[in-house]
């Protein structure tokens, strides 16, 4: 049995979307368990609502307070600590829940997570971990926002952990890895995605070189590391471009009778291409590098995408993941400690 | 009569793209001659192959070089003085034609640019501005690679070059600006962007505020300024996902018979989906801030998005681009260097 705190207040649409994904994913799903956290009695309300009023597997946990999506995250932090996203953490950080789900603000979810669960010994910088599709397969992608300036060993400590993200979630093994870049020839880029590059090389990820954003979706990229600056900007575009040509269908598809009837006779077609195309399959990104397993969704999502969330979460919680990159990262701790000791270079004096 | 100098050798596809191009925009436009710049013979050879071997208002110009698509921008400058690139820049320089268009090397397109024709007076950088599609109007967007590294000046012109090269082609008067950002707060993102903010806000342009990328295709926002690496990025990823939608749409309308059948139905909609989320009626990219009219096209393109750049550069040979920025530049100059006087707070012992 999997047990996740829901953080029932957080995202645009709060209880109205969390609550009747919470239902959903429990009538589905019969090993997880979920605690809603929040106010009370909105959330009692909620399931009443929804004719949920004593769903089984489903508790609530009080917390008084609400992190509003604009807040600053340090606000959030020092002020609001009954918020029902700093108690959804608490409880990971507890063991009471083996993984938290926030549609939340995201900056606030990435400080409150590092300020409650601490980072994996060894890691610097926690980062945001998306699964985007592409025609076969799917292309796992970090950072999607919560690193603004990194250096070349982030950048490389990012592709420990999608890697390892990718094989606890029973990828391929040895995944491959690119750097997200402005041009795939060595020359391009400023020092520190060139830096990076040097650190992929030499070591044992399966480093495949520069990739460019297109490939994010028509290359056959296992995982593609980058910025949190660059990361948003490709998926933001991305949701914007999807937005664009979906409404475009649409207005096509119902600029006459004519073209009605056509959609009518193409509709189970249309209907595939929508799943498809359906960014609420693809909900849920993975917080990594914490103690603890925190997903976040997308704040504007639904209740089918949160409830994709809530899926994701529980498969994550149960994949072992922080030990994997725990002994990954402080397998690298140990060789380049030999290598220094070997060279004496950085230290002389205490090796 | 606009006279254009067209780098035949330049793209993925050369000739076999270029020509082809050029014959259909000379007969669809009386009023457009075109110089074709490269190897002579082999000019002549697809000339005669597309059956236009005396076509009139083509002419050619021998260069004997040709820039690579991975030549670095340096070495092409030094070494190859008289490919097609340099020697179609050189007759803009020398008002033999009025523009230029290539389909090469982006990086060395631009600096062959800036080294021949030079900048305009108090710009810089010169920049790469591009123009793509949104449910009613369209949306500016630059720089889209030119320049990896930007002060917050340098955005500043970046928003004065666009709001003008708009204006020019006769869009909206005194047009929307927005910055982009991984957010709208005013709060987000890094030291750079927050001073280029503020410049904006105290300025005679019509700034909006920070956009998030999603906007560019599903906003309101006239022109989106931000640095190469984020243009690069967001629209490469753009490219992607199109690609990405367009093969899921053809291959859901193939997977069986019924759905054969079910496409032919929807034939003239699905064509007149595809006209318009057809990227090369949007190819022909602007190189702003210099002395003279370059036009990119994307490198891939084929015969009617190459036609389609030349058909753009037609247009923005005629605009008066370059004096319009130059007149707004001298005139921010002049008004910043009043104001040092006033305050004497930058060189007190000169005021």
């Amino acid at each position: 049995m999997i047990t996740l705190a829901i953080d029932a207040m957080g995202g645009d649409h709060g209880l109205d979307v969390t609550v009747p994904a919470s239902v959903a994913a429990v009538q589905a799903h019969r090993d997880i368990r979920l605690m809603l956290v929040g106010q009370e009695t909105r959330i009692r309300e909620k399931l009443d609502a929804v004719g949920a009023g004593d769903a089984g597997r489903i508790s609530i946990q009080s917390a008084s307070e609400i992190v509003a999506m604009d807040d600053p995250p340090a606000l959030s932090i020092r002020r609001k600590k009954d918020s029902s996203m700093r108690v959804a953490i608490n409880m990971v950080k507890e063991g009471i829940a083996d993984a938290c789900v926030s549609a939340g603000n995201t900056g606030a979810l990435m400080a409150t997570s590092k300020f409650v669960l601490g980072t994996i010994d060894g890691i610097d910088r926690p980062a945001i971990c998306g699964i985007l599709p592409r025609m076969s397969g799917s292309t796992y992608m970090l950072d999607l926002g919560a690193n603004v300036a990194v250096s070349p060993e982030i950048l490389f400590q990012f592709g420990i952990m999608g890697s390892q993200l990718i094989e606890s979630h029973g990828g391929p093994g040895n995944p491959t890895v690119g750097l997200l870049n402005i041009g795939v020839e060595e020359f391009k880029g400023d020092e520190t995605i060139k830096a990076a590059a040097d650190l992929f090389k030499n070591s044992d990820l399966n480093y495949v070189g520069y990739v460019e954003a297109d490939d994010i979706y028509m290359g056959n990229i296992d995982l593609i590391v980058c910025d949190g600056v660059l990361g948003n900007i490709a998926l933001k575009a991305s949701e914007g471009v999807a937005q664009f040509i979906m409404s475009v269908i649409r207005q096509e598809f119902t600029r006459s009778v004519f073209n009605k009837v056509a959609a009518l006779a193409s509709r189970s077609t249309l209907n595939a291409v929508k799943n498809r195309l359906d960014h609420r399959h693809y909900n849920g990104a993975s917080l990594i590098g914490l103690n603890g397993v925190v997903v976040k969704s997308h704040g504007g999502t639904d209740s089918v995408g949160f409830r994709c969330a809530i899926e994701f979460a529980s498969k994550a919680a149960g994949s072992g993941l922080v030990e994997r990159i725990g002994r990954q990262i402080s397998e690298r701790m140990r060789s380049e400690a030999v290598s220094d000791r070997g060279s004496g270079a950085r230290i002389p004096g205490l090796s």
